[in-house]
């Protein structure tokens, strides 16, 4: 925990919060705070500062807090990812957080196990906890947007082109010819199939709305390497 | 697995491997094999070729081998780690063994640990099984070289400006001002420290042999995020 995120509930005045909890152990156990500390703070959707140690006991700390910038700047990608096996999911969604990626799409695949969309790690509440993990450990303050779509095609024919905008679409394939390339410096939206890949048929779905396949290179990489490889070549 | 592993002592005749254990539960469990389909196989340090089911039975699979090409080629890296708490260092080691990275030095620093030096998962035999399970994952066979150096300043001071040679030395830094270059092109020695980083005194000496420090970005990596984006940026 680079940051610790703050929430409107924490507010007890107008400048003071009172953090408990899972952040509470974290600034005692890892930061090992006392009066006057000061640690980086941020409110949730909104702007980053400094929370100085006013008040600490067994229960709670109390932290004065003054703002002093916005967060960093969104990663301008949005990403369409088929639902990984839930050990993965966690960890992914924490990983693209703490990128910077705003927009993700979990989608269906050929090759999604069918158990995979009954993991509690789907949850409203599983999700957002580890995109909080992940703002937390980048310092960002920014809530991405996390959607789910049980049924590929309807998606990719229907919606996806939407999505797509003026953005460059991307495929990871490593079938493809294409090299992925290097920061481009463009919006991008970027599809990332399953373990095993997507079958021909998604690959080619996505080429007749718009998508380039490129690859990473001659090895195939597992999806949590992969994204962070692709994202950090595209942007 | 992506990729079947053969070892030496696989082979019952000159071109017929029998395998059993975890290798085979994936042959059987993953890719449903039946008799006269085809896997892909490598010898360990060796080619890559095709393996022909030739018989199937609950203990074991018979491959008839015949080898295609050459593995791909080595990322040109040398990694030098801060050694990561436990699980970390598992998920690590097989990710970098995926990417190609074939030379790994895991170091001490001041924000590591001391008990992670106690991980059973630093034993030679789990960092191989990790090591293997990357290469199966991105269809290579030559093993990447692990050397452990629990002591930072002599290993700085004395080894690494041989190791670095006539490559380029960067270190990860969140604070650096340099942003991460693109694709150099050219073989790298790449320094990535511990969660927390490395501290001021550590980049120091670094930059003292010669190391430039970059940074991703504004945002604060994890390790297993941030591996992924460094070797994929600057290769």
């Amino acid at each position: 925990m680079n940051l610790i995120l703050l929430f409107e509930t924490d507010f007890i005045s107008k400048n003071k919060v009172r953090i408990s909890g899972r952040r509470l152990k974290h600034i005692v156990d890892v930061h090992r705070v006392s009066d006057g500390d000061e640690l980086e703070v941020g409110l949730l959707n909104g702007r980053i500062g400094i929370g100085r140690v006013e008040e600490l006991t067994d229960e709670a700390v109390d932290l004065d807090v003054r703002y002093e910038r916005e967060p960093p700047t969104p990663l301008p990608v949005t990403l369409i990812l088929a639902l990984p096996r839930p050990k993965v999911l966690r960890r992914v969604l924490k990983t693209v957080s703490a990128m910077g990626v705003k927009n993700i799409y979990l989608v269906n695949a050929q090759r999604v196990e069918k158990s995979y969309w009954q993991t509690p790690f789907l949850r409203e509440d599983a999700v957002r906890e580890q995109l909080m993990l992940g703002l937390e450990q980048a310092r960002d303050t920014m809530l991405p947007s996390v959607e789910v779509r049980q049924r590929f095609r309807p998606f990719v024919e229907d919606e996806l082109p939407g999505i797509i905008g003026s953005t460059i679409p991307v495929v990871a394939d490593p079938a493809a010819a294409k090299q992925c390339p290097v920061a481009s410096g463009q919006a991008i939206t970027l599809a990332v199939g399953p373990e095993g890949g997507l079958i021909p048929y998604e690959i080619e779905m996505l080429l007749s709305v718009g998508f380039t396949a490129v690859s990473l290179g001659e090895r195939v990489l597992h999806v949590e390497a992969a994204i962070p490889a692709l994202l950090s070549r595209l942007l």
